[in-house]
């Protein structure tokens, strides 16, 4: 018998996929088909395709984006900041492998995106993989830079007006993205009025990056706002993302939703920056 | 060794309940005490104090109701019916042996409060050992009534403008509270202006239950709603809520909020029946 992947143990004679959670918590998913495996030179690589979720990306053993919910992060982490931009023009995209971003940010029509993906093989194996999430997408107006986004950005100034930081976790190649040091250079490489969003983990299960977030942020930006969503493949399942801004305040907009989008709409966009009281003290 | 209580393992001298969710998915929790364990006439019964969720209810093997999210489900359940119903006085809740559904409902101060619950032993265990959602409820305005709910009800008309339909899933014990039968009769326990509300499960994995349930509730009532939230611990995150009434449609409610909730708010509730796209498309 051929030897599993990492992460997965035949059970009975079903493929079971295992996430393990600081220890704490297991999810384990029944898997249909192992699509691909590479061992990448930042990451281990695995397509699953899961019974209830469908083809899923998995990174050194986390679930990062499912054919079911990767829509509910993606449209979050796009549009949050796009649809509060009036006139967003160039869009950075930091890491988001799965392609998702992308494809949120490519339905205004006069963009031009750049996305800086430190691992090529993500990106290809998305396309060919999960198309309900990649789309497969090649657009003249998007970029594919195939490089560190924490040295992309220090060469960029004065040049984005949404810059969009869809990381993994801060254990792993996407580390340097979750500090100071970065954080200000994001804001070199934006243009004055511009806005930033990152992916700051559960408040649930991870307050203390969500908390270490949003001093950083807040020590450099005027406006840091934070708002959850339900993913339900993310332990904790309420996720949060946090914006900053110096001239745009996300929370307070109010105006129509013309987006063909599978998970937000304006009631949504609004009340997830409404944040439950529970919430609200976890970040105090 | 002493045995140890079903859906309960040792690894490595650390301890961790499974919950199986359909053979498709497991999710382990490491816990830190085992507070009770219970084998009552009609389920068994654990109180977990897990490392992340705190003291936590587990019938035959599920989660139920956990000391971080327990509030979500237990105001979601009780205002959405409550806060809809203009002049609510009489209330009953079928289930919420959690006791958190009567704790929300005694919030508003002209209430009486029937709590019909099959199983003596839930409700006696989670008033001494999860203080966090029972409150150890006592309260004059609450009667507490040891009896099958599916019984209680046949024997009642036009006696309440609450009804919370506060279950456990369709296997087991709570099996006959998800049948037409039983929602005509919660229909003629109910005022003509009054609004019902059960649990409908996830619509990510349990499609066919949601649809089911609408589909009854339909057929007897003329306002039929469903409301989503995110609870965390309940596999496939994005939880449901189902309401009927022939005179009210809680999704129309626009007051203000003043009662003192730690998940829910006006955004928040009013944005719980704007339903997402991929959700409506489950539902047709």
């Amino acid at each position: 018998m051929e030897k599993l992947p990492e992460y997965i143990e035949s059970r009975d004679g079903d493929l079971w996929f295992t996430e393990n959670d600081r220890d704490r918590i297991l999810l384990s998913y029944k898997v249909e088909e192992i699509l691909a495996v590479e061992q990448s030179p930042f990451q281990h690589i695995m397509i699953l395709d899961l019974y209830d979720y469908g083809p899923t990306l998995v990174l050194d053993g986390v679930v990062q984006s499912t054919s079911v919910d990767g829509q509910i992060y993606n449209e979050m982490i796009t549009h949050i900041p796009m649809v509060a931009h009036p006139t967003a023009k160039n869009v950075l995209i930091i890491g988001g492998g799965d392609c998702g971003a992308a494809y949120e940010a490519l339905k205004y029509p006069n963009v031009i995106v750049d996305m800086v993906e430190i691992d090529e093989a993500v990106v290809r194996l998305c396309r060919k993989l999960m198309p309900a999430v990649s789309r497969d997408l090649e657009d003249p107006r998007l970029n594919y830079l195939f490089q560190d986004g924490f040295k992309f950005i220090a060469d960029s100034t004065d040049v984005y007006d949404v810059i969009i930081i869809d990381s993994s976790d801060p254990a792993g190649p996407a580390e340097s993205l979750f500090t100071d040091d970065f954080y200000q250079m994001v804001k070199n490489a934006m243009k004055v009025d511009g806005i930033m969003i990152c992916q700051s983990e559960s408040p649930i299960l991870y307050r203390e990056t969500l908390r270490n977030t949003r001093a950083s942020l807040k020590s450099i930006f005027k406006n840091v706002k934070t708002c959850i969503a339900a993913v339900p493949t993310y332990p904790g399942g309420i996720f949060s993302f946090t914006c900053a801004s110096d001239a745009i305040d996300p929370s307070q907009w109010n105006g129509e939703w013309t987006l063909d989008t599978r998970y937000l709409n304006k009631d949504i966009y609004k009340a997830g920056f409404r944040l439950p009281k529970f919430i609200e003290e976890l970040l105090a």
